[in-house]
């Protein structure tokens, strides 16, 4: 079985986040002063191939965990989706 | 009416994505040679001040266009939700 995982991780409520403040502060000069709070984070797309949907979870924790997202600093989470036949012949 | 919107904003599927396959890789050596097809973008979380949903949409969709997206290697996607009084004391 086939999944899709969506990632996002996000720095820390309680890290300062200076790419966010500095975008904050430049929407002031787009007259976009409306938008505040700017935090940036990444979002991750992969495949992942399992057997079951808990082991797919787990090899997605591990790869968090492991490489991706950095936990002093960083908070992450994920969506699993089953990726059906016709999307992946869709993709190719 | 304050909104928290959600950008994804990733590299278009005919870019190819160098963070992304660097990646992709190292999974094999950390034993998830399961996972495969990583792509990377940004996840960024904003509060907007707007009169209504119509007019926050619009003004999260110019903060991409002219700052946080470059529309030739990358697109966007957002969702919006309200915040509600009580989310705002929490987040106090």
């Amino acid at each position: 079985m086939k999944f899709f995982a969506e990632i996002n991780i996000m720095p820390l409520k309680e890290i300062l986040d200076p790419q966010g403040k500095a975008v904050t502060s430049s929407m002031k000069n787009l007259d976009l002063q409306e938008i505040q709070h700017v935090r940036i984070g990444k979002h991750i797309t992969l495949e992942v191939e399992a057997p079951s949907e808990t082991i797919a979870k787990d090899k997605v924790d591990q790869a968090c965990k492991k490489l991706l997202a950095n936990p002093i600093m960083e908070s992450y989470k994920f969506e699993l989706h089953l990726i059906s036949n016709a999307e992946l012949i869709l993709s190719q």
